[in-house]
């Protein structure tokens, strides 16, 4: 009878010791003397690796070399689980039985070394999920996409797929990516000759890839009241920076009968409740990215659960930026869009902890949002987080039905393209309000990686669509 | 100090009783005479409305009907909730106040009769939601979405997310939609003018919407161990059946280490661990649609979580196909690809129960699956049920290097496209598997429906992409 094979994690939190165990992995190092080699064997389960013992009567160090029990080898390793007396662990396999799958070539491997760079590792986003630092970032970023179902799940939201593909460009959020079937070189054309003839397009229309679900959403809440999206969303946007995506991840809730302080106060609980999870959780992943690149990242963190997030209008805070003793690049006036600069100072500097700005200048804002009786601000919310500037935009959103036309009409936006948006100010409308999570950037946040080509497996940006 | 407001799915668990409470919902209906009127109040928050019992002292009718209490009307109901004396619910409210946020008129809501038929219903999907039926779909819907995460959580599955737009197009799934943002009518022409200049769209590349995640999800289990997709997949084709969309979710478990029977063993432990949470979380929501569409639903669903899924060889498949004694559309013969009918005799007459057929001929099979030792077939499995035909496809990868691009040079799969799939052969190979679950054909199995169009919240299909 063959013994079941375990994860690293299992064996190396086993009380049950002195058994036959199995574990399938990946040699992360091996080194020794004449006697005694010992090999580190890691299978994604989590951080840490569990030691393998493999005496030299049995296993001489020649044998193993020659079998390729070498960094990033495919091994099985049948042995004893025992107590270690070595430093660094607590349990260790007594090899029996060691069989290679398969070897990586101590020349060409490209992990064969250790301490490349970032953006080496980023050329092969297929090999780097096996170092330390993309093995950490990845569960931590499954660790914080479940906790954002389970959130939701346990406060009544039921989850909702938002179309991907879209006949709408009126969203207004960014410059989109065009989807089609037809010829590339010699498409269909109008009877007029004046533009391609998208009737004979796959869905008889132009299509888009989506910039956000939350239309869709709103339609969801009005019926089923509380609802989420947690979805991939593109910008077509020439942005080479370490903050930008081409595909990205996000979370949208939308909360029908909710209004603006309804809205922050979810915002906060859910942000909260997520950096919670990921300290419960991801606690050796954690502690690693703390040591090896973020020294504050756990104090930062920790600070996010225990302190109340500063709330204020956008009025006040061109305010205290206007009387800031600090000099900005960019000049503050009521009107104008904040920057990061003055995002960064009000967090980092003058309040220091995250900050939710609301009731902004209805100009700088979407048209969806509610409109307040002064006629010149909309009930919009941004919140505001140390190190990574805006991490959640959300508003509560204009219910009314002449309200938003007038918006709609000021700011372009086509009413024939929203036709169903509008019918759920018609029929049973309500207050409702929801926010947009970008994914990436709480990744940011709670790994404390710069770049958010990091946080992500396979990163989609300009001229960069590899793998 | 204001009562907090309640959902109407709290309110009916409540044992609270003799309390002043709030709800906030849709009314369903109102109804009575001229003592007293009752508004069934609905919040999405599950299947069945709270009653509301309005005094005609209080609330004379014609004052109610003034004010919009009508079918499909937003409203804000406080009053007193108590034991109820009327049949069909344990509760009901004694409304104090009634607000209406906002009217439906009587006259053009589209829901106001009762009884549409489905088709007319996906014309109105921004509206559907609010009906019973696409209630009770859109909560199963979540369930099952949340039960799939939380599988896999508990079983030591990371999440990853795929990428959706993807420069390679050798995924050999099905026909890709193009994702650019080049001009329409003139993108540049490479120099040699024979073709548009894909170097100069935005990825610097031609790329597509992505077919598959199972690539990508190789190469984190190659690193993470035990992973799985659930997102977006797109086909390009023309298929206007009731079986198939352009845009649908897919969950795609791989593992490694994992060979066919671990991966049969999952496939049946995945899905009996789905049916039973929505035979226990989606009680009302399954009672309502096993009533309504499909009478022998829940028995169904029930049978699958009782019986043993039966596993067989695709040969010894065709086998009974041929000495069976009905006739079929399409010959059978060894070599073919089974059609509907020969899966669904195999499973609703032959053995009465969920079938795993395994090891198909190599050349109806995808490069990627490993070859047997016959040479002749691959470790493919497929699952079908009742009803469904193939819900589950999956197979044992190649792992060999040479094999694999041996398969790949007859299938006219490129290397150069899949450099990096290939290198997870190169450097510490492993066995592994895994499979794909089109989530919608799960979800047409959990709830009974006919039409995949009405398991979707927004269904995109050839001529459509509304919403």
């Amino acid at each position: 009878m063959s013994v079941r094979r375990s994860s690293v994690q299992e064996l190396l939190h086993s009380q049950e010791l002195e058994r036959e165990v199995v574990v399938k992995g990946w040699v992360r190092t091996r080194r020794g003397n004449k006697y005694v080699q010992f090999i580190a064997v890691n299978d994604g389960s989590g951080f840490h690796s569990i030691q393998v013992v493999a005496d030299a009567e049995r296993f001489p160090e020649e044998q193993l070399k020659a079998d390729g029990v070498e960094n990033g080898a495919a091994v099985m390793v049948r042995g004893k689980l025992v107590a270690s007396q070595g430093k660094g662990q607590t349990v260790e396999i007594q090899a029996e039985e060691i069989t290679v799958y398969g070897k990586a070539d101590t020349e060409t491997y490209p992990l064969q070394k250790k301490g490349h760079s970032l953006e080496f590792l980023r050329e092969i986003a297929h090999l780097r999920p096996r170092t330390n630092t993309f093995g950490a970032v990845l569960r931590i970023r499954h660790a914080m996409a479940f906790a954002i179902h389970q959130y939701f799940n346990q406060h009544g939201f039921y989850y909702v797929h938002t179309p991907i593909v879209t006949g709408s460009d009126a969203e207004g959020a960014g410059q989109m990516f065009r989807v089609t079937t037809l010829s590339d070189q010699n498409p269909p054309l109008t009877e007029d000759k004046s533009g391609v003839d998208y009737k004979q397009d796959f869905f008889g229309k132009q299509t888009n890839l989506t910039v956000s679900g939350q239309l869709e959403a709103e339609v969801a809440a009005m019926a089923l009241g509380k609802v989420y999206t947690f979805g991939p969303t593109f910008r077509a946007e020439n942005s080479n920076t370490a903050r930008h995506l081409a595909e990205f991840w996000m979370v949208e809730p939308e909360v029908a009968f909710n209004e603006l302080q309804d809205n922050m106060d979810l915002a906060e609980d859910f942000l909260k409740s997520l950096v919670k999870y990921a300290l419960e959780h991801c606690a050796d992943d954690l502690q690693f990215l703390n040591e090896q690149y973020d020294k504050e990242l756990l104090g930062r963190l920790q600070f996010v659960v225990d302190n109340d997030f500063q709330r204020l209008t956008y009025t006040e805070a061109v305010e205290i930026l206007k009387t800031a003793r600090q000099k900005f690049e960019f000049p503050v006036d009521w009107g104008t869009d904040l920057q990061s600069e003055h995002e960064r100072y009000l967090v980092e500097k003058h309040f220091k902890k995250p900050v939710i700005l609301t009731d902004y200048p209805k100009d700088i804002k979407a048209f969806y949002m509610k409109l307040n009786d002064d006629d010149k601000t909309v009930r919009a919310m941004d919140v505001l987080f140390p190190g990574i500037g805006e991490i959640i935009g959300g508003s509560q959103r204009e219910e009314n039905l002449e309200k938003l036309q007038a918006r709609m009409a000021a700011m372009n936006v086509p009413e024939h393209e929203l036709w169903w948006y509008l019918e759920l100010r018609k029929y049973g409308t309500a207050p409702h309000a929801g926010f947009g999570l970008g994914f990436e950037r709480l990744l940011l946040f709670v790994t404390g990686m710069a770049n958010i080509r990091d946080v992500i497996p396979f990163p989609r940006f300009p001229k960069s669509a590899e793998f």
